[in-house]
């Protein structure tokens, strides 16, 4: 049994916490949580601390704050025997203390406290200083997920800025879709399939290859009547993404 | 039995028709097709004509062909008696000549030729001039999908905007993420599962709800380590997205 701690009570330690307890690998010997409240829908399932000086001894302690905070936090572990990794997109290795060994545990997903994910499927990122920590986070992550990647430091601020793209800027012409709904008193439900396949297309296809529309196809009678409709930042967003599509075309 | 004959041979055509041939309560008479070819697939399902002037009798003409070729086609169709609809998102009701009864049929997907899709799930959008019109397409999409809907042409104008935004902008994001994880030799399917978990939290979230990453959390450090990897159009993509997210915060 690998012997975890767990360092946080956000999102990601939540469904972390649950994937460790599910593991059969892994023995989840403590959480760290400034508020042990957060922590309630797990009572008794471990030991929980509000100290960072009362770490218990483990093989591996698992940072899962905010981005802000991993310096610190890694600063105030005073376990010099186990290995020290954080579980974010956008912090270097660098970013933890260099008293103890390093390393990066980063599960590429969005997580949401009340919907439960299936870490199985979850792409887990590594990066570690030698090649027997790199072991022990595989092992680890290998536990909970079926997808475990080499991914360093380098390569992880790319996959951070790809999955803004990806999730946060998608998210964002979900929301402006749907603002044109109600503007036009048309329910948002109408528009749910259309982004499933959007997101589901992708698996099959490339997005290059999955590309359609009025900007593909320089549909310009299109376009413009769609710019006349729209105002401020929609009205901009549409002009930009539709000279990119255009522009991807060229090369 | 609702007799239809169906004029064009593309994506729409092709779906619409399978549909049509599963229902019991359609007989789909004929199809027009300039190059019969494109409708191999179906050998024997149906007549084919490839002339306009050869069209049988039918309660529906539906035309799903190019946005272009809306109104010269159904400038053609001398047919008085039947309705003459068409599929398309981006032309009014109006589009179509007026000697004949008009209306829309217009179902809000992405199609492609190779990807067979559930139409029992795709909103149908119905637009008629008159009750007993409207409740024509309305027994028609029925017999195909569970998900039917009224959409005059003003709102239809609206849809069709937020559909591009939805659809194609959103393939663009996965373009431009893929692209950056290419660059950085990275597989593409280490973002497969944030791509379909963000679709799916639409479902139960919605997307101000859903929102999060740096620019929902103004967190400028890492906006601007982004900024700094990123050069062109992702980068201004980057930014006005960014703004416009922040903005909706503000309203």
């Amino acid at each position: 049994m690998i012997q975890i701690v767990v360092i946080g009570s956000g999102n990601v330690a939540h469904h972390l916490i649950s994937a460790f307890l599910q593991s059969t690998e892994i023995e989840l010997v403590q959480v760290f949580a400034r508020d042990r409240n957060a922590l309630r829908q797990f009572s008794g399932s471990f030991a929980i601390t509000n100290n960072l000086n009362e770490l218990a001894q483990a093989d591996l302690y698992l940072i899962a704050v905010s981005d802000d905070a991993i310096g610190p936090v890694s600063m105030q572990i005073q376990k010099e025997n186990g290995l020290v990794a954080h579980t974010s997109g956008g912090v270097s290795i660098d970013g933890l203390a260099s008293h103890h060994r390093r390393g990066v545990f980063y599960p590429l997903q969005t997580f949401s406290k009340n919907k439960t994910v299936d870490f199985r499927s979850i792409p887990i990122c590594l990066e570690a200083t030698t090649p027997g920590d790199y072991q022990l986070l595989e092992k680890v992550a290998r536990s909970i997920s079926d997808s475990v990647h080499a991914i360093d430091s380098n390569q992880r601020k790319a996959l951070h800025v790809s999955a803004v793209f990806a999730n946060n800027f998608t998210n964002h012409l979900y929301k402006i879709a749907g603002d044109i709904c109600a503007e036009n008193q048309i329910p948002f439900d109408i528009l749910k399939p259309l982004i499933q396949e959007t997101a589901q297309k992708i698996l099959t296809l490339s997005p290059a290859e999955a590309q359609t529309g009025p900007a593909r196809r320089h549909d310009a009678t299109t376009i413009q009547r769609h710019l006349d409709f729209l105002t401020d930042n929609p009205k901009k967003i549409y002009q930009l993404l539709t000279q990119s599509i255009q522009n991807d075309q060229k090369l």
